[in-house]
């Protein structure tokens, strides 16, 4: 069986630790790069992981999508806030019979890259990882790394298990890493929402650490009226999420290492937030299904002001 | 006609100001005062004020209220963080025949004070001022001024316009402050919280002037849902305030100058915030009457995280 070929788009927490990772396991990895492509063509990438550190000292790395080779697998490891570079992108590097993985945040960002490459090469692959880029093609990995395969469709119906989702799973697998299916991407989505909208947001509105949040009973009180909010909205736009979720992601929270959230790392180093995916789209794609937010309405807000003001100060 | 005598329990930004006002009027002023009590000895108030500053070299001012002569005005303008030393003070300085007067923001305090004094010793005047303490004694006055006077009954039934509101507002007319008489103390109180629940927390939360919150369309869309909240929590405690208020508060708010609220002061100086009286007593009080407050309690519960974490970098 031939093997597929993998472009990572952007190397940071994400794509170096995972692309990283693929690239060890011997498959045919490329990283586009931006900012630290000097860097990593003379250097290549270094991988603090508590599972193990890992150094590849010569990786395939490209600044520019044109010069790249077209890829079986282009995983987008971007924040949502870089994607209107995508349409530059995604048409060099990607196979015409190839998938673009969406790891990102958030919801609708499929919709956005469906526009671009047609919604038969698109599917998601929503991660569970705490890591963070702690310097040039230098990424920690403190926790997790579990990455979650779904499937698109345009009209938003569950795909089911796809032979491509069971393909791409198996050379995350033999990379080490831990995978699961969602048959249904919207619900995987949602699931997802169901912490990142509560901690996300809180951590950057409050200034406080996931641990400190669970540790005082109104951020908790306050995470936790945010998570039902989110899990009715899901509800409203057809998506069934079990009642119990929500106490066993507070369990997990509990359990978590003190974690800065990436949206408060982006916040603090005044770099735009995931604000309109992980909070505006949810909010709206409620709204259309008749359901009232309060809560998340409101810290969509909040979080758009503080948006606003760092852009401002990161100008200034 | 017997003129009356004034007892001001704290002479901060608020009871600096108008005690110092009624004593330049000519009026019997007594002041206690704690940390600012040997430098007001010394060297008496001085109050920077946009209507002109004026001095007050000899004041009498005590710190242990048995010293202090019982008076037929007891002002309280301590913030309501410090309710809990009332029950030492005010059974020392309120004639039998006087009242108290709570110069405080939030609702249920005149409850708290009931509880001291008996109901009928009890009355409300609510300040509409932009000050700060700036230094020991010297009180800034940046901007309005007004005292909405209501009176008290235990079972918060509207009082109407009682006779003593006449008299307290003859002396602060005196003084050149302006009044006003509102028939029913929890209407004043409501309307109040109309702005203070807003702008008071989100200055806090955002880190944040009026005048930048006013400028920012998220900003301003989430207080005026906080506000339309809060007037449907006093309609549901039977206080009926027009829809054209929010508008009349939001143009008010729009042309302050740029005003750092007394919340937002406290928090900075890591000073208890009014918390309770602001937003746990009103949250409470709109449960009861069967109103779901959201973004209320979300905004409670983000201050009270803030406020928890505060007191224990106070304490470091």
């Amino acid at each position: 069986m031939r093997e597929r070929s993998y472009a990572i788009i952007g190397a940071g927490a994400v794509g170096g630790f995972y692309g990283g990772r693929l690239q060890r396991a011997g498959l045919d990895v490329h990283f586009l790069l931006h900012s630290d492509y000097e860097h990593v063509c003379a250097h290549g990438l270094f991988i603090e992981s508590k599972d193990g550190d890992f150094a590849l000292p010569s990786v395939q790395v490209y600044r520019d999508a044109q010069a790249m080779p077209r890829c079986d697998v282009v995983a987008v490891t971007l924040k949502a806030t870089q994607n209107h570079i995508l349409p530059d992108i995604l048409p060099h590097v990607l196979k015409d019979d190839g998938v673009v993985v969406l790891m990102q945040n958030g919801l609708g960002v499929e919709d956005d890259v469906a526009r671009i490459v047609g919604p038969l090469r698109v599917m998601a692959g929503l991660c569970f990882l705490c890591s963070n880029k702690v310097g040039p093609g230098r990424i920690q990995h403190l926790d997790y790394g579990t990455v979650c395969f779904a499937d698109y469709a345009a009209d938003g119906a569950p795909r089911g298990v796809t032979e491509r989702m069971r393909q791409i799973a198996a050379d995350f697998q033999r990379a080490g890493i831990t995978v699961e299916l969602d048959e249904d991407l919207l619900t995987a989505r949602w699931k997802k929402l169901v912490w990142n909208i509560p901690f996300n947001g809180l951590s950057v509105v409050l200034n406080a650490t996931t641990t400190e949040m669970m540790a005082d009973p109104d951020a908790r009180a306050l995470a936790e009226a945010l998570m039902r909010e989110v899990v009715a909205d899901a509800a409203a736009c057809g998506r069934q999420i079990g009642k119990e979720f929500v106490q066993k992601m507070l369990a997990y929270t509990a359990k978590m290492i003190p974690y800065r959230t990436s949206m408060k790392i982006d916040y603090d180093e005044r770099r735009p937030m995931e604000v309109e995916a992980i909070y505006g789209n949810p909010l709206r794609a409620a709204k259309r299904a008749g359901a009232d937010s309060p809560r998340l309405e409101a810290l969509y807000r909040q979080l758009k002001f503080m948006d606003a003001r760092n852009a401002g100060l990161a100008r200034a």
